[in-house]
């Protein structure tokens, strides 16, 4: 057997001190099935008196990450400290200068630095793993970068966070407001203080644009991601939705179209029928298209302590028998800079909700501004509104479109909006397949 | 970059000319990714001329596969001919001997042989890889073997044989006979003309014998799995699973239980809300359970050339990049001889359908039975048959019960037959959580 893998990690919030147990617990079947002993031997964080339910007093103790990076005692470096700059960065960069190992579970620096990172990881003849970070225990890295090796993968579109899932669930399940649900989630910890990461898709197209370049052998492209996040959902949308036959989820979107890469974060229509529209609550789930094996879905906890650490083993037992990945999957050199396809140029069907005056010939109006933009109508729903008794100047109408491009659905609302039937601003809610 | 991957595959069918296809359609980007070229340099089958859509001219032809397994030609050796016995066998061990890497799709062979192809691979430090073996396209060996290195797995269930899905998914959408659907997946190709392979539940028996070493570290014991197929299932029981809140599926379940693990394949009442309650017609699906992860649901094609392929091309990559594996994740001899869990212990909740005779007490009577051995029952549903008044003397009764020994259920029913209660042989399905 081969020297044991020192191991040294960088934060030890949950999920680092879900891997120091993990270590210890699987020590022996690890080094079984890898050929290698695994031992932890030390760790950094900023508070050596906080009780965090593991014993860190056999490991050497480090309250510089940067010193933890560039230490003797370890081959590999596993950075849980989070954070797109900062120590985070600076450590992960000076681990890969020392030739170490990195692996992370750090999705906004990779969604940021992650070119540069790569770039170092291949200079200094080193690999950079980051299973853990994205969709928590969900093996969807090593998923797409080996298990599809065979395929060209032409989308890719996952439920990639936990906080607006439990939200829009909940919204849907009890016909609860946003606002109450997010109240819900704070209170329980499900999301943060401030949410606007979570909520806004921010969280999300971290996730998206690593896949994406795992997915297509693309450069990473964060900037280049649409989003939308989920604060403008009424429950009127959820409950249209369970008749037309969709459920809402916030969905990340990459896909290669014929203008190139389009990367999307927002709100979905997702046929009822479909994997990705069964997964309620915190849970994650992601569908790979590849041409060979055709759709590909993959559901499971998407945060949490133990589901991410499990994601961190999965890279570490990799690193202990010995495998070297690229970064991307591909040399750096081989990474395409794919064209951006432009979110409006986008070509989809689209729910649309309006507030409709109520006064003879709006609906036909309407119909009018979609029929100019050869927009053709899936179907018109109108509906005597609960409060149309007590005076109610409006009506809701949904309009679903066939597929028409983004451009166009935005130049009919904007007519539509001039014409002056409707009483606010048009929801749009885009239709997928999966 | 390293001398080129030079690969042998016997067995021209769907799977095998798909392999041929994909190899040449992302030689460039499998190059790249695993810094290898991967070539086919030699193929056997059977006849020559026929017209397989690919063009072997170019390769070497062998009409034995054992001489091509032997050959100086080949690095890598991939069965994809089935069977578990004769050439397959032949031809996998003669690799083996040889010093070829091995990749074969063929459960049956695995289930049978697994254990003694694995000892020979040790003795000959090479590997046998078997992603396409369980599945076709869904990654659950390398997700088993690699993903989840940091958990003890508790649990696998799974939906591994597409033509049992297609037909109970039939039965339940349009209310047909077992025999209809039968028929039809016969016309349709997804039945062999003796379907009792597939719907017999056996080719599911050997999948869950490979999953079930994998998730466990234990040795391949198929002949400890209880089979039971899913041609008793009627109509009428997929009626009562749907009004109860469940969907009847064919899952392949093994188990770590007190007594040891237990293996088992029958049809199974599945909550409608699970992942597994979802997946419809020939897809495949598996959740695996793990410590730290919790559930992990995998859905994608089990079957079909290309999606097969996919699996067979992941599992090229993984030996282009230069990966070692041991069969079944462990040196054999850490592989646990498991106690094997005999079913008659089984736990769990029940569906009971009885053709209860129409006379005075007899309900009153099935309860007492069943309370005699402190099975409590969940509910019970009696409704008046749809042909009652044609003079019918039996009427349908369904019990539900909560946890219990199948050993109990199996005593209560038999002495429920002998009361003379019942007109015919009762039916039972197990409930599963998941």
């Amino acid at each position: 057997m081969t020297h044991k893998l020192r191991i040294g990690i960088a934060g030890l919030g949950t999920v680092g001190a879900s891997v120091f147990q993990l270590i210890e617990r699987q020590n022996n079947r690890l080094a079984l099935r890898t050929g290698r002993q695994l031992q932890v031997t030390a760790v950094a964080a900023r508070d050596k008196t906080r009780d965090r339910g593991i014993d860190v007093s056999a490991v050497a103790w480090f309250d510089d990450p940067v010193a933890l990076a560039q230490s003797d005692q370890i081959d590999v470096f596993v950075e849980l400290m989070g954070g797109d700059e900062g120590p985070a960065r600076l450590a992960v960069e000076a681990a890969i200068r020392a030739g170490k190992t990195v692996v992370t579970a750090n999705k906004a620096l990779l969604a940021k630095h992650g070119m540069a990172l790569a770039a170092l990881a291949q200079q200094h003849k080193t690999s950079l793993f980051f299973e853990a970070a994205v969709a928590g225990g969900i093996p969807v890295i090593k998923t797409l970068r080996e298990a599809m090796a065979g395929n060209s993968i032409s989308r890719i579109s996952g439920i990639l966070n936990g906080t607006c899932n439990y939200i829009l669930s909940r919204m849907e399940l009890e016909g609860l407001t946003y606002q109450a649900c997010l109240s819900d989630a704070q209170r329980l910890g499900y999301a943060e203080a401030d949410p606007t990461f979570d909520v806004g898709g921010f969280d999300t197209a971290h996730k998206l644009a690593l896949l994406s370049s795992l997915a297509f052998g693309t450069e990473i492209d964060a900037d280049a991601i649409y989003v939308e996040g989920i604060d403008a959902i009424d429950p009127l949308d959820l409950k249209m939705a369970e008749e037309l036959g969709y459920r809402i989820k916030l969905l990340g979107v990459a896909e290669r179209t014929a203008t190139g890469i389009e990367q999307r974060v927002h709100p979905t229509m997702v046929d009822r029928t479909k994997p990705l529209a069964q997964v309620m609550g915190v849970t994650n789930a992601v569908t790979l298209s590849g041409d060979a094996v055709g759709d590909l879905t993959l559901v499971g906890a998407g945060a949490g302590g133990m589901a991410t650490a499990s994601s961190v083993m999965s890279d570490l037992a990799d690193v202990a028998r010995g495998a070297r990945v690229e970064t991307f999957a591909l040399p750096l050199e081989a990474l395409e800079a794919a064209p951006r396809a432009p979110m409006q140029r986008h070509e989809g069907g689209y729910y649309v909700r309006l507030s409709v005056l109520d006064r003879p010939g709006a609906v036909a109006s309407i119909a009018t501004r979609m029929a100019e933009r050869n927009i053709s109508l899936e179907s018109i729903v109108q509906r005597k509104p609960a409060d149309h008794d007590k005076g109610a100047v409006s009506v809701p109408v949904v309009l679903i479109t066939y597929a028409t491009s983004e451009e166009g659905i935005r130049a009919a609302l904007d007519a539509v909006f001039s014409d002056g039937h409707i009483a606010e601003k048009p929801q749009l809610i885009r239709i997928e397949r999966n």
